[in-house]
């Protein structure tokens, strides 16, 4: 069995922003030298989530940006008293964490898909873990 | 270590449908010959997803398509063109990736939980793909 | 290749609560010896989850429960009829199954990262299973 792990630094530059960050997943993969396995991708922070979508009409990710930000406004009497509280609420609703298949040495993705750090809190410097384990 | 992948095929035959597709989950199980390990449920698509809920009452897969669609409108002033944003969005918030426990050569699932590949912009063909290691 | 597995029960004293197992899950990994792999946190009911988010501000899954009580009312219409609809609807939103990392025999999360076990149809016992695999 072979285990390998990177740290990657991901920069936003709004406040919510939906950045796609399948090239860099691929070069990890790559880098790896694991050809048959499962991926981790996992955020360490609680105002940010990581998901996949379509990578081709950037009019998408704006939706699920506009459609978060209308059910999970930004000021909405939160209790919590730093402002963020919708950031928080749409990271648990996308999550943190996710899954990929690793086969013949790449990760398996749809033809549309591609992956992408959400940052909900930004902009900042953010991190990323990438886990990989397989043979 | 030993590494199993299968490729199933879905039909959907609604624009929004959960299938249960626990039963041809199960069977990839029992093919792959891996006892204990983890298994991943990866959907390569943008408008689809998969998750975990109760397959007794069919009104509870009714109940979670119904909020769905009314949290996220077909219709609601989306910018991408293609008239499915809602499906796009309600993907990123079911997700298009699972996590299954493999134990005894069988997938471990609580008394009420089924497994459901979710169409959220069908009626289509669709892919799914399970990657299972472990020993 | 090791693979460890454990069940752990939890009771919920409210009918929404988020109770942090964030302790329960390292002294887990802690027992299982295994120092570089992934674990897989499953929770085996259709109206509870599983989810990360900060630890330090209990105001944080305050706001969380809320806005998900907002959205997703206990009555509201439903067609199942045994009044927790919204609860089953919130498990599929939150998710049942998480990903985490371990590397040098410790899960790792972010400086304010807690796991968090989400009940929304309690009080009652529940249980988790937690599945390790790695070297």
């Amino acid at each position: 069995m072979k285990v390998y792990e990177k740290e990657l630094e991901i920069r936003s530059s709004r406040r919510v922003e939906f950045i796609d960050i399948t090239s860099k997943i691929l070069q990890v993969v790559k880098d790896s030298n694991i050809s048959e396995g499962l991926c981790v991708i996992f955020v360490p922070h609680t105002t940010a989530g990581v998901t996949i979508n379509e990578n081709a009409d950037p009019d998408v990710v704006f939706d699920i940006v506009k459609k978060l930000d209308s059910l999970i406004p930004r000021n909405d009497n939160y209790t919590h008293s730093e402002g963020n509280s919708d950031a928080h609420i749409k990271s648990s609703l996308i999550g943190v964490s996710l899954n990929l298949v690793i086969t013949d040495g790449k990760i398996k993705l749809g033809t549309w898909q591609g992956i992408y750090f959400c940052e909900f809190d930004g902009p900042r410097y953010r991190k990323l873990w990438i886990k990989i384990i397989g043979e």
